[in-house]
């Protein structure tokens, strides 16, 4: 199965990084789409290697669209092949997770009227202005849509996009799952509480 | 349940953030240890907490030792009380993971002779001669020490560890698990190959 990541220069290095290695953990093939191919580089410093420019994407490939923080949103958010990507996994209803500035990119592609979600503390007004439902929490999960708020939200955040993923899973303690987990549990697993 | 880090400035960002976010996703307390209380800088700006000293850690109250690389391992491997709590781990048959530059603690604290190991390649030489069995993997496990060799390696280090973590369960793709598997799988639940 394959995850995407779209993302550009100057991402929150963290907030790519750790869906990143996240997914591969969970055996995913992840890719990094940008502007062109080549390499991306975050606020920190880090490299990433860009598999696909945004034109060459097709969506339907993808079980799982990231859509990491930092001053990269900014840069991407009216791309029309970006929010043609992001439309097509939110009406596809594909897990999507979004934290930080990410959601901007959802914002400008006029996904978020009626959604509950949250983000950076700064992108809340034109969030709300967008329509969305706004709520300054770890992580907001409706539907398939996951949102988070900065990097120290991250166990939280891929730990609900982790329970959207289609037979994936997660290695967890015992109390890990909520009522209603959307996970498939083993015949004969006791439901977690 | 409890994870502990040891580290200090300097460490390779990644390295500590991507097991300090994992565990926590999975339902883990985790606690940074370092020369001092206050807060550590990584090799790229990050900044993390350090919740106890060195000399205030009581190993027994953790499931889980990380040694993540950088600079910082060379910082502290020499440290009695750091060898201290690295080798109440290896002998209790508690899991150890460490990964690039963390193994030299364990090569410093003499507990690497005749285990199966990896780490980052210009580390390897001074392995050897500690009388570890080097690897150039991206992820050895010998028991409940699981090593690996830089940053690109961590979704393979974490799965590993988390393998071996107690009271966990896991569910995962097919071909996730291989044979043997120690995840205790549920009743009812197929065989993982």
């Amino acid at each position: 199965m394959k995850a995407l990541i779209l993302s550009a220069d100057n991402f929150e290095d963290s907030e790519l990084l750790v869906p990143y290695y996240r997914l591969q953990e969970a055996g995913y093939s992840v890719v990094v789409s940008s502007v062109r191919r080549g390499a991306i580089h975050g606020m920190h410093g880090y490299e990433v290697k860009v598999e696909k420019a945004f034109s060459e994407v097709d969506p339907t490939e993808y079980s799982v669209l990231i859509l990491p923080g930092g001053k990269a949103p900014a840069a991407i958010r009216h791309d029309p092949k970006v929010q043609e990507i992001a439309r097509h996994f939110m009406t596809s209803g594909k897990p999507v997770g979004a934290i930080c500035h990410g959601p901007q990119t959802l914002i400008s592609a006029g996904l978020l009227t009626g959604r509950r979600v949250t983000c950076y503390r700064t992108v809340a007004k034109e969030m709300q202005e967008s329509g969305a439902l706004y709520a300054d929490r770890e992580v907001v999960v409706d539907g398939k849509l996951v949102t988070s708020r900065e990097p120290v939200d991250l166990p939280a955040f891929m730990r609900e996009v982790m329970r959207l993923l289609p037979h994936l899973g997660a290695v967890a303690p015992d109390a890990y799952w909520c009522e209603g987990s959307s996970m498939p549990l083993a015949a004969g697993e006791k439901k977690r509480i």
